[in-house]
């Protein structure tokens, strides 16, 4: 099947932005945010079973938003500052529409503005 | 219940990423902020039976990224800004958190820096 940029991008979107829809995967990404962290560090402040947890990790692995990597027995976990580009990017260009909307607004109403003050 | 602000605004956040975890909903999040339209304008470009096309309407209403309102027989859609800020500020408050600590980095490296030239 062949996927092209656009579906992919928008896939990407999908991911990223269910990703942040969890307290739980928020709280993992601050907290990877101020430095790596194993699995069993990130999951401590949790009252969450193990393999629960592990379902969050997967799913931010997935989305793009951390990287894990094995080193001997312990899984570390790096967050992925490039994945929240994608949604910030996202919210940015909404923001230009608008205000690009506002601008158009302002020139309308100083091209039709009445010269002299009002008395 | 009582609902502390903390558990107010982080329900606030998983409403708003859910929202915008859905391609539907963010082109029509994108054409809202081109300018106010109708439901059945917005509805027009998908290939989607209307109660379906309803169910991204009140999930974004419910989400508070935006606003309807009914004048006669016509229900209009309006984009809320303001909630495409908790958003934003929350991907701001986490790029705020990897800059200090990159900040930190650099002044540990400033600070144990040899004075000399390396010859």
């Amino acid at each position: 099947m062949i996927v092209s940029h656009m579906e992919q991008y928008s896939q990407q979107l999908n991911d990223v932005f269910h990703a942040l829809a969890d307290p739980t995967r928020r709280a993992v990404l601050r907290q990877l945010g101020k430095s790596p962290a194993s699995i069993s560090d990130l999951a401590e402040p949790f009252d969450m079973a193990l393999p629960s947890f592990m379902k969050h990790i997967r799913l931010l692995e997935d989305s793009g938003l951390i990287r894990t990597r094995k080193e001997g027995r312990v899984r570390t976990c790096v967050i992925e500052k490039k994945q929240f580009a994608v949604a910030e990017a996202w919210l940015t260009a909404q923001r230009t529409l608008w205000e690009a909307r506002t601008d158009r607004l302002e020139q309308f109403v100083t091209a039709t503005q009445p010269k002299g003050k009002l008395k």
